[in-house]
């Protein structure tokens, strides 16, 4: 690494970042024990595809035997990135000194996490350490916000399950319940989003999100065919194709437009195909799909000039479109590197493409997806030296930028646009 | 950088180069005033998209204020490679000392500007400055070609009006006030292009060119189809998309077949989709789209074998279909980074996949699409030290070739391609 | 280079890899002159493209003819990476010194091969040299393999007429000689499958192979579709698009039932379209389409769980794809950089993503898809190169693998990872 990429790493270790996209349950935010880290799909799907069976580590054995069966297969990943996170926050988080983890050394580190698991505030301590602010959180539309510690967590509404799974009479249950609104019309599911919207609102957020198949098309909804499917599904019907995209398009619809209303940014995660292998491991089901465009969004971009879309790519073939569209449309900043596309490979490349193509102040460098906080510090900290290498060899060495201005512009990135952006 | 790199490289701006494909207005080539350059669309499009509304720039505004309003705003897009340009272009051709360009110090380069575009021949001495042999022109169809500046200046045949607006009376009375061939028939048609491509070509034009959107597929034209068309088109009707396609189909078959009698080459440009965003300023409405294959114009290029295609792709999606037909198909010259791919991450992989895959003697390396002289010097710039890091690195220093043969390779892209493809 | 890379190829070059892909013919398996090796159609597609007419290489005229037209011609290609392998062979396997081959010296190099081709097992040496310690073939079904030296090459079933031309008579008639059954029925078809595969498991085959066009999607087959298209063939009837696809769909579910019974990987080569360009010289009228996906071979993976679906792809577009699927099916192997993808650029930018995402037990590194032996030293040592400088710039010096460990990936790669998955 030259003395410059060094340097320039230096100071970006020193920002203190915002976290826009997580997964950690606010209730228990920090690992209490190893399988916490190391049973993290993240890790079970890997060991799966390379020939553990999924029973391996069936909820029903012990967390102990859980972890033997996995620890005994690390070494069928220890090439990985997902490998590279475990052990730098062993290592970091848990002064874990051996550089594998084995059948011999396991228990040692399986006694750090729980041992620290029980201080208080961990999770604070572990955020200051990977230097992260504030952590966005991913919220189901039905969860109760009051006991979210807003000093480092900002809630996000989900709403996946608003979006696609209206025809389901469960989730038109939850949201009564929720939000005192039985859906007996499309205005009911607009007032419903405002209110959820609001709600979320109340209580900290900073932005709705969804993630959305690749051959989704949201458009200008036809609230006459959605209505006529709403009422199939209140009859207790199984929706066509039709109709679910029909309510679906109506929905998004609905979400985008309480967006305007609250005036906070919609997060679009695109591409995902969800349960493409059932045999899976929990969490290791869905998988990218290089088809589909983010022409089938042009239409929502130019109908809510308002609303600030953030949005992640899953499958690298849509990178480009991403960075062109962000050039374009002043209200689609594009949001970090996602799931598949969050290795390093691609990160280098699709860091450099943006960096040179968009303005600055509108790209969100990175956010974890993390399950737990523990791997916010090895995930930014793989993002941030992949950043101090882009702007050290070609912004830096190439004339392009001063080591200053370099240091500016991974500030925006990785904290004033969320910031500005999310206003938090 | 290395030695090798710094030696080939500056090699590589000894070599006189041909600029294939432009903007340039014959009658005013260089630059009369600051707004010249910063009104470019380059940069109004992405100061739109960092927040900058597009009333900003009105023309209605004086050029002072339009220039105040878009250097205020410089620092949201200072990353970018098109800034870069900009300070390389104030840097070397006006002598503008300061690495920014900002508030305080814009009069100062408006002065130098306005200055040197009063020169007599600046235009020239720019060309001269950016090593450019020879820029080619886009040219509208009834454009007057006599009073171009031949000594650098080469005409081009731009087909898009005539490939995809024909069903528009006021196109087809443009092109019978031009040729004097009133357009009734599919054979007018053919008489048509031939006319203007024996115009051209004794202006001193050495090709056609055409932007064709993603999902277009050129085929063996449907002759009756495309007179039926035609026929409607002649009684005012708005022609349906089918209609609108035979047309288009036939017409880009007319061209071609012109090309073919003048043996001149055809520019595809592939994969644009015009106005995605409406709302932007103008030239930075369009967006690429990933969509489409290289494939729908395997037929054509089957069918005119005789004709050289020079086929730029708007989209990296693209980028490896192209080099593989470009192995196969005699007929198909890669050329250039086009727009949305002209951005140092994508040319760097896709000139490196090119010259580990593709006959040399078939590549175009670079075309500036500029719009006015000035950013011949940046662009070309950009792209010979691309040349050579990629010559260095990937040829040089793995031993595939001697430094001589670096630069030979360099000057077939630059330089002895383009004027033999051309017969320039 | 680094010192760091360059130990680490020595000690990758040490490693005597699997070769599980090539067209060697085993009673022809080294050159026995030069045209073997400058007749092979990397050369003569890239020449022909270049611009030398097909009829230039005719069989009809004598081998120094054919050769003369392509050494005059070799300066147009010189930049790409087939020649470098055509000039490491020179140099490595026959002693020729000078780093161009020309109309002046060409008859050396001829001579040397024509020398060492009568060697008795002289293929041995050559691969011996290559440092490669089998070498997977490519068999027709109705191939003799009684001859075939299994010390160094493995058999394997090559099914793309199995699967796409049961339609023609001829090819049900080979099959009928071949195995004794008359194919009057879908069950007839999967006996004789399965009669192939044990007649090639029993000659030593590890495995049989396909190669698929990008719109394929292989499927739970409609068995009473698959007969009704059966028994119009046998009428002699054309077949239908249809037809032929529920044939196709049958047909390749065969072969994945009798690779599930003989336990043996079905190689999947995906994405090329056949006779593209027919006016080009054999072997160079192919090419990839960037149309399609991995997601239409999800249920083929998800039916036969028990079968390793060692998965290639002709488009780089499908590479992301690739890697995601083999992060989470347990039977998706990604091997190796196929034909239109075997390109250092690609190779390097796939290869660093599969290291970093998908478990290192998984990844068949590189087969050589070659023609005749003498190519498996130069397409295996780019690789190697390749790997070293991956595993040097992105694993070990960035700390996520030691040296060793880095050694250890690679031998996965080239040699225990093929060993283990074909069972040689």
């Amino acid at each position: 690494m030259s003395g410059l990429q060094t340097r320039l790493l230096g100071e970006i270790l020193g920002i203190r970042a915002i976290d826009c996209h997580s997964h950690v349950p606010h209730e228990l935010p920090h690992a209490r024990s190893l399988w916490d880290l190391l049973g993290h799909h993240y890790y079970t799907e890997l060991a799966h595809s390379a020939g553990m069976p999924a029973g391996a580590v069936d909820p029903g054995r012990s967390e102990a035997e859980r972890i033997g069966e996995m620890v005994a297969r690390l070494d069928t990943l220890s090439n990985t990135v997902q490998y590279g996170w475990l052990m730098e926050a062993a290592r970091e988080l848990f002064a874990f000194g051996p550089e594998r983890l084995t059948p011999q050394n396991w228990r040692d580190l399986a006694r750090a996490v729980a041992e620290a698991g029980r201080q208080e505030g961990r999770y604070r301590a572990v955020l200051a350490k990977a230097n992260l602010e504030k952590v966005f959180l991913t919220n189901g539309f039905d969860e109760n916000l009051e006991a979210v510690d807003r000093t480092v967590f900002v809630p996000c509404l989900r709403t996946d399950d608003l979006v696609f799974k209206l025809g389901d009479a469960q989730v038109r249950h939850r949201l009564a319940v929720k939000t005192g609104i039985e859906i007996g019309s499309t205005g009911d599911l607009r007032d419903a989003a405002q209110w959820l919207m609001q709600y979320f609102v109340r209580h900290g957020a900073a932005s709705a999100a969804v993630s959305l198949p690749p051959e989704f098309a949201p458009r200008e909804p036809d609230e006459a065919a959605a209505a006529a499917a709403l009422g199939r599904a209140l009859k207790g019907k199984e929706l066509a194709a039709a109709d679910a995209d029909a309510l679906a398009v109506f929905a998004l619809d609905a979400v985008a437009s309480a967006c305007r209303q609250f005036r906070k940014p919609l997060q679009l995660m695109l591409g995902v195909i969800r349960n493409v292998y059932p045999a899976g491991v929990p969490g290791g089901r869905d998988l990218p799909s290089k088809q589909g465009s983010l022409m089938a969004y042009a239409d929502l971009f130019r109908r809510f000039p308002e609303v600030d879309f953030t949005v992640s790519v899953l499958s690298t073939a849509w990178a480009h479109e991403l960075a062109a569209f962000a050039w374009i449309f002043p209200n689609v900043k594009p949001s970090g590197h996602w799931w598949y596309a969050n290795i390093p490979a691609h990160i280098e490349y699709d860091l450099r493409a943006r960096l040179e193509a968009v303005p600055q102040v509108k790209l969100i460098g990175y956010y974890s997806d993390m399950y737990k906080v523990e791997f916010g510090l090895p995930k930014f900290n793989m993002y941030r030296r992949i950043l101090a290498r882009v702007l050290a060899r070609e912004f830096v060495e190439t004339g392009r930028m001063t080591e200053a201005q370099a240091v500016d512009t991974a500030r925006l990135l990785l904290r004033e646009n969320p910031r500005r952006i999310f206003g938090v």
